[in-house]
């Protein structure tokens, strides 16, 4: 099949949509019955979903830390990154924009940072930790990924589409630890769009999440290449 | 091998029997004892399960939801989407009943509409959320269901038997959140079992339950068209 | 490789004693840590693991009422049958032993029947069900276990490997639903390595898991059986 | 693709590091989120992720009772056994400090023997078991975990990428089971890392884990020989 360019950017913005709305509308409207437990399993099954149903046509980024540092190992052109990146952050905003509309049925729903699932230093960290904390989770956690999103998918490894099952749960493996640190970013994308809708500190600590992510991810490309070379 | 369609009636019948009993059985007889997240692995492990069970005989919808958005997008014709939609009823039905028959044994059972894990507007949304942000949240989980279904079983994604994984586990995460609003439809035939059984309000809204995952399945099939023409 | 009779019954003999010291031993030293739902991972994901672990020697039957079912629906030869059922019995005795040490080190350790994971209709069901429902139950699931199984590793699936994923986690399904019932047997091994160290009730209901999971998974069988013809 | 031994070294250590930061890690800073369920899929989606990730490179041991099991089975030569486990010390040394340093920003953060995920049989024990069962465990549990990794990856087996699966989920099993009676260990490089930076009775008690998971490991390559031959 012959996927367009457009094509692609569709898949990206419905893949990001999907994370943001079941990632972070398990915490928002299950949180208090499914507990950390079961926020990181719904992240990580969003990714592993989206994985096998999109996977074949933009190869399943719906992460601007991912697709960056695919630009740097040489796997995907300028031009798609810039594209990737525009349907990831609309898909984003829009997965929070409808979680906002279901939100709105609760009775007693409050609109706060935690409450859209957003991770900042402060509310956004369930058991307050401070930034420098924060931002070496972020970058550890996000190296980790992309160690783990190179490897899974390397010609060298063989394991066709295993990636997606060893992707998804790696980052259900992110949340489980990490939710108590900052929320668990390693996505600019869907740190983004909660953001835009809860205002004040919550985009006030956007850059952490934004930096973050980014540099672990060119950090995860970076040690993979040390050991695996295509 | 040749699969008549009385043998696929008879795998629709048996799987939506066990995705009744088990998902449902999972709420009205463990629901306490393990949570919403143990209810949402066991709906998700149900389909799971089911789909390399019966998926070779007759594609494992069990689910009328599926089985129109198959219909709509050409992939089964007119007279398989009655007969499947059909045994998926009876199945739905015979497994309420099942399940209504061993929680007999339970000396303080009640047969309240929740019991059952019957999905309802009123008592059996556990947060009590209106009508309309019920109806969008069954419009949009069943539309993301059906992307996976469509997208992972795609001629072009080969990833072969990996899709009985990536929708079992969809099925999962669309439960982790979707619980506290409705209980969790997403599936005409798991809303109808129950509903006859506990009648009263769980019949007067079960039109929601019909509706909803139709209008979703078909949207999501409609998602899945735009980016993947097999 | 040509596998020998005595190498199937080491198989059998060593994955029947891991599903009961692992299976059992989850309710016995981390049952108040897990709860329910870890008990149910832990019964699933033994087999799981034993699946790949022992599933090309013997085929990883590790319970008698999968062994009768395979018989009946002409898998297996009646020599290999008794060889097989003497196999699984003496691991789950040894099993059930090896947890019985274990236990010994931890200060406050009482030989309840349910300490050791022992189902019966009595201290065994956690949320006191009467026999019939106990019968009923252990029927449906393990004519439910077998379907899957029969199905997941039938010819005409064609999924291969993927059974093993299939079957053990069916079988966390069943716990899932059935912990607050009976325990759970569906394998009359698992239940008669607990009873003999537990004596009692244990003993005197023990019949009931020994013919309900072999009644259940007789039907199961036959409801494979008109479905898929290999 | 060539593999050199450096980039085994390379791919052991940061696959070790992986494991005891992600580990350890989700005791240490969200144990009291998550549980000891949450505790144990943290363990074996960190060896599931990792086998995907670097088991094309060395093999993803990242731990040294299984590097000394698989020289004992012949499978790996003596010099890269050497490499293989001060690869995996380094390793998990460095995933303990990294840990530390982020749980630094924890404002009530103390830095217990337990804090640091570390199992002694003192206060690594959460169910206070002697020194007795905590040796039996150790050894039962990783000759478990041995029997299912000489198995899956058997040629005989036939289950190629399968294996990370089973051995991951295995993990995770062990965990369930084990975690009140050790904290588990099955592995020495997982039990050395912490114990540096905790000291004490955690250093004192370290011979347990080194001892315990290096016999055990032995014994599961045993019985694994008895039934299957390459």
């Amino acid at each position: 099949m012959k996927v367009t360019l457009s094509q692609k950017f569709i898949a990206e913005l419905f893949g990001t949509f999907v994370l943001v709305l079941m990632g972070c509308g398990s915490a928002v409207l299950a949180g208090t019955h499914v507990g950390f437990l079961g926020i990181a399993f719904a992240f990580g099954l969003s990714v592993l979903a989206m994985a096998y149903a999109i996977g074949h046509i933009s190869g399943c980024h719906i992460n601007p830390a991912i697709t960056i540092s695919m630009l740097a190992t040489g796997k995907i052109s300028g031009k798609e990154t810039v594209v990737y990146i525009i349907a990831q952050i609309i898909g984003a905003i829009a997965g929070a924009g409808i979680l906002y509309l279901i939100a709105q049925g609760k009775g007693d729903y409050s609109l706060a940072a935690n409450g859209l699932g957003q991770n900042g230093v402060g509310e956004g960290s369930p058991d307050k930790y401070a930034l420098g904390s924060g931002m070496i989770a972020e970058i550890v956690f996000t190296a980790i990924f992309l160690l783990v999103i190179h490897g899974s998918t390397s010609k060298n490894a063989g394991t066709g589409s295993f990636a997606g099952i060893a992707i998804g749960l790696s980052l259900t493996l992110i949340h489980i630890v990490g939710i108590p640190v900052t929320g668990v970013s390693v996505n600019p994308a869907r740190s983004i769009g909660p953001a835009l809708f809860v205002g004040g500190e919550a985009l006030s600590s956007l850059w952490v999440f934004i930096v973050g992510p980014i540099v672990g991810g060119l950090i995860g490309g970076g040690i993979w290449k040390l050991m695996d070379r295509e």
